[in-house]
């Protein structure tokens, strides 16, 4: 999996357009700019009522240099939900890798989405946004993340950490956990304890629900 | 909570009108064949292509019908929020009502809501729209929803078939879990297993993710 670089060059498909994709440092900042300013304009004001103003007079750039990126909404809506995407994985990554077992590495995978959900609470609008505007980003979105999950869990399981049948079915329910974690106390509640929210949810998937003795 | 009856009255929120609820088993017929159709017409084509008069078409009512218990669009699918989240619970309630222990009973209620969403796949886009149409139905399906699994937990622990400790952490990690396999495999796959897929995720919820001697 790739780790984030400080100045590494952004992906092809953060355009959703290979040809124009910049080929200069200066070029990758101005689209970060413009992507930054974009998820601004679409979690306060949602797809509709976005425009390509909007998000240039945020971004502090000229309205030829969104042009330069992208060729109208839908498209930097696609990057933009594909940028998150990865700016999640970026944020969760390292931290879950630091982990000294696949427990620990959901336990910390949960407390440093709900971390990124507190200081991003547009994400939701924007992915949840995604199943009305462009489906297919949408359902990119879970399937890459989840894959990433069903892989870490496959990894866990052969080193002999967790139950030797995990799979994809215990991959979605752990993703849809946190999911609904980050709106409840993310998202919706400021207040909440991020960290002991982590420790319950990761204790019951750890030990389950079943009373011991 | 309340048992779902033949004739049952629908309660007065239905309409998202108090004034304007039926008083008739007529009324009563006519506002379900509404409710049916809009649920239709918005799962179809979405809130803002969907229209007045394409409810009534699809409903075979006259456009004053509709007027009769809704004053607009927005009331209508305010109404239809509540109506499909009061559906939800009384197919899935009596099923879990009939189960023998807490633990089952988290099998028998996602197994009866997979089974839902397989017969009612506009439920997602009609409650993930809420998000953007009308935020406090969005919010008010998952609370009561939630707030539903909590009394079931906390009476499972009572009765000593659960941790103590289970508590509204425990019940939205569930509500997460349920939602995301419903996506993936009621939704998505129309071919899944999905007394299977609620097996397994109810034997990981169980008994937890750790490796068992």
């Amino acid at each position: 999996m790739d780790q984030p670089r400080a100045s590494a060059p952004l992906r092809a498909e953060e355009t959703g357009n290979p040809d124009k994709t910049p080929r200069t440092e200066r070029g990758r900042r101005t689209l970060r700019k413009l992507l930054d300013a974009a998820a601004t304009e679409f979690g306060e004001r949602g797809f509709h009522d976005a425009s390509i103003s909007g998000i240039t007079r945020r971004a502090g750039t000229a309205l030829g240099s969104f042009y330069t990126y992208f060729d109208s909404k839908d498209e930097i809506f696609q990057a933009l939900v594909r940028y998150m995407s990865e700016q999640l994985r970026d944020h969760v990554t390292p931290r879950v890798q630091a982990a000294s077992d696949e427990i620990s590495a959901e336990r910390i995978g949960l407390e440093s989405f709900l971390g990124f959900v507190r200081e991003h609470k547009e994400i939701y609008r924007i992915i949840d946004e995604a199943e009305f505007v462009d489906y297919a980003s949408y359902r990119r979105h879970y399937e890459t993340t989840v894959e990433r999950m069903r892989q870490r869990l496959e990894a866990g399981a052969a080193r002999g950490e967790i139950r030797a049948d995990a799979s994809e079915v215990h991959a979605w329910a752990i993703a849809g956990m946190n999911v609904f974690l980050g709106m409840r106390y993310g998202l919706w509640d400021a207040d909440a304890d991020i960290a002991d929210v982590a420790r319950i949810a990761n204790d019951m998937l750890a030990n389950g629900l079943k009373k011991r003795d």
